[in-house]
């Protein structure tokens, strides 16, 4: 397999939809490629709420990363954490390895911010990794065991109201997906009042997913108000404790979970020279992609700050493959000595789901509202999920619970989290005698 | 819904497949059921190997347990920690709250032995619930990412040994699922020199499946060593450590995974008054399941120890999921004041996998071997698996295993137990540079 000259290394850190796009478009560039994720899977992060609402499996959702590297005969994976980038002598430090590279793609991401809110790292739960919904799961489904158990009205209220912080797709997601959790829920506890249910959405700004055409946020608004979500606007989080969520109008809303899908942040690893970054630690890119100080550096996905037309990129998941495919692209020509490309975003529309078989989109001039855009934004994930076996066990599950009004995944596993250890009340009740 | 007489109460602790089948059972006897369980869903025991082996999803064998009493309008269900019986007072105490009751089953299971063994609750890995079947898959999947990463040759053959302790259906079924994990991890780690993969299998005794005939065991015996298994007879584990097992000749095996299938034990919770007990702290009953002291108590399942033709019956599914039947049956004729009926076992055959396409089995005077009750075990356990979309995902997952010889689960997930997180080495070992 040793070629007889020496070939190129090129190293992608990190395998979200841009890293591992990059690594299988440079399958057969010639060059050794390594791929390292902390993970062994990559995670399909828009189907993650749905894993935190208990619809879908978290195996469904996950890809073997050394599946998708099969057909990749000269590229291979490590399973490590970055410890710290060094550009000087052009190595990755990882827990398990050092690992060299000549030509080096940056693509960890991004991270959960908590925006300096005291309590919110602590007693919120962020969605942004498949252990963070498995754990978000479990501690949804053990607040309705707890209140069936609970006598006390006001504490029932409080494990009954869940507060979502932050207003854009995961938002409006999950305050969706637990109206339709609460549905399929009913048949298995019939005793529980279930008015008493309380979803609130809390946004800072004035409306909601404000990376579309303010028509779209409003009709979300009206959408999920209609289904009973109480939506705050201009509303911020001044503290998250145990039991309640403080506001900035000094008001106390009592509750048992707060969901955090407010902010995020490039996940930027160590570094040993200081990078040009702009707003939200993004690295600053030339229009090839490439890091500003280094040629043979490119920063792609999350982690990149990008502008297109003047405007910074959304940060969506088609914007981060297109990235993976153009970068590969400007390796191959580097490596051949020619001068990469300036990538440009094709952008072939925009979709957000609501849930309860509404969702929004803009595609081209067209605005869409309501069960059309539903459907588009179910059938595109549908087809962009890796791995055939993994499309059918999503298509199945969502045939029983958007047909059948059923979801199966209802399993509260042992806690992964110490967050799932926290308790509202630990004294006990004799439920009768 | 409350009549106007009052009703008894049957309180049925613990929902394995006795507890869960009597309370089905109990579904329209009139009574008021409450069945309570640490869990919120029904494990699936047979298949919980297959969790651990990355074949099946977790999910696909836990069923909830809200759903298989949605038919039964007058059983609740109480998600408890069981702390103490107090037969005086009639009550069940648990961590939630305090039930009282007239009647009582009792259906609590079996717990791992760890026989004494120092290091052996540490270091080995139990097969006893769904969590553990997690662990271990993150544990078996995690080695391979390690061995890969690994350059000495010592450290590799430790990372590469696998040690199951007991030679029961349990220990068997772990050995020939490890050589089919083995063969459809080959295409992931082309790099990996197999051949040093070892699986070893420790029995105390001279033979395999001691419940069932001999011939079948030394059909199992010639099977796996076949596979390339080390069965190895008349052997006792002394000690496990982090690195290795002692054995009872005084040799050691260096070893990076131990699996600890060697002896079970009834689960008996606390009880305010001292129960006739046999062997393995199982209960001792009357043969119409009645416990010795307590006319409205029974036991079913591996808590209780039960005879037929002078035998003790061996703790399988089917007579757990029978007596469950039987003491339903019972309590109503108690209920109706007429006196219960002693239990008989109606054995319809056993079958035990051995995997790779081969399994046992002796129904009626017929032994067999091979294919054939490799098939039949397969299929009688799928339907038994409780839940209709559980079938269909179970029988999917084995299509694409036993036909395309791939498995799609390879998810490490973060640890949920301190055993996932022991690492063998952590010395930095630059791979290449």
């Amino acid at each position: 397999m040793q070629p007889v000259h020496n070939p190129q290394r090129i190293v992608v850190v990190g395998a979200g939809f841009g890293g591992m796009q990059a690594a299988q478009s440079l399958a057969h560039s010639g060059a050794e490629v390594c791929l390292i994720d902390r993970h062994n899977y990559n995670t399909f992060v828009p189907l993650l709420y749905q894993v935190a609402a208990a619809q879908l499996e978290p195996e469904s959702i996950a890809y073997p990363l050394r599946t998708v590297l099969r057909r990749a005969p000269r590229t291979r994976f490590l399973m490590a954490e970055v410890q710290r980038i060094d550009f000087e002598h052009q190595v990755v430090e990882t827990d398990k390895a050092v690992i060299s590279y000549d030509y080096l793609v940056m693509a960890t991401g991004s991270q959960t911010q908590f925006l300096g809110v005291p309590g919110a790292e602590d007693f919120a739960f962020p969605l942004q990794t498949l252990d963070h919904a498995i754990a978000l799961r479990n501690h949804i489904l053990q607040r309705f065991e707890q209140v069936v158990q609970e006598h006390d009205p006001v504490q029932r209220q409080q494990l009954l109201t869940f507060v979502i912080v932050g207003g854009g797709p995961t938002g409006v997601e999950m305050a969706g997906t637990l109206v339709e959790l609460k549905r399929s829920l009913r048949h298995d506890y019939p005793t529980l009042n279930w008015s008493q249910m309380r979803i609130v959405l809390v946004q800072s700004g004035d409306n909601l997913l404000v990376n579309l055409p303010n028509r779209l946020g409003h009709y979300t608004t009206r959408k999920l108000r209609q289904l009973g979500i109480n939506v705050y606007f201009k509303t911020r989080v001044r503290r998250v404790t145990e039991q309640a969520v403080e506001f900035s109008d000094g008001s106390t809303l009592p509750t048992g979970t707060v969901v955090w899908a407010a902010g995020l942040e490039a996940a930027l690893p160590d570094v040993t020279a200081p990078l040009t970054t702009a707003r939200k630690h993004k690295l600053k890119v030339r229009p090839t992609l490439q890091l500003i100080d280094h040629d043979n550096v490119y920063a792609i996905g999350d982690l990149a700050y990008t502008q297109q037309h003047g405007k910074p990129l959304a940060g969506v998941a088609p914007e981060a493959l297109q990235q993976g495919v153009a970068v590969a692209h400007n390796l191959r020509r580097q490596l051949r000595g020619k001068s990469p490309k300036p990538f440009s975003y094709f952008n072939k529309g925009r979709l957000a789901i609501i849930g309860v078989y509404a969702g929004v989109g803009k595609i081209g001039p067209f605005l869409l509202t309501g069960f059309l855009p539903w459907l588009l934004w179910l059938s595109v994930h549908l087809v962009y999920l890796p791995g055939f076996r993994n499309r059918l066990m999503v298509l199945l599950n969502w045939l029983q619970g958007y047909i059948r009004g059923d979801r199966a995944i209802r399993i509260i596993l042992s806690s992964n989290s110490a967050k799932d250890r926290i308790q509202l009340s630990k004294h006990k009740t004799p439920i009768s005698s």
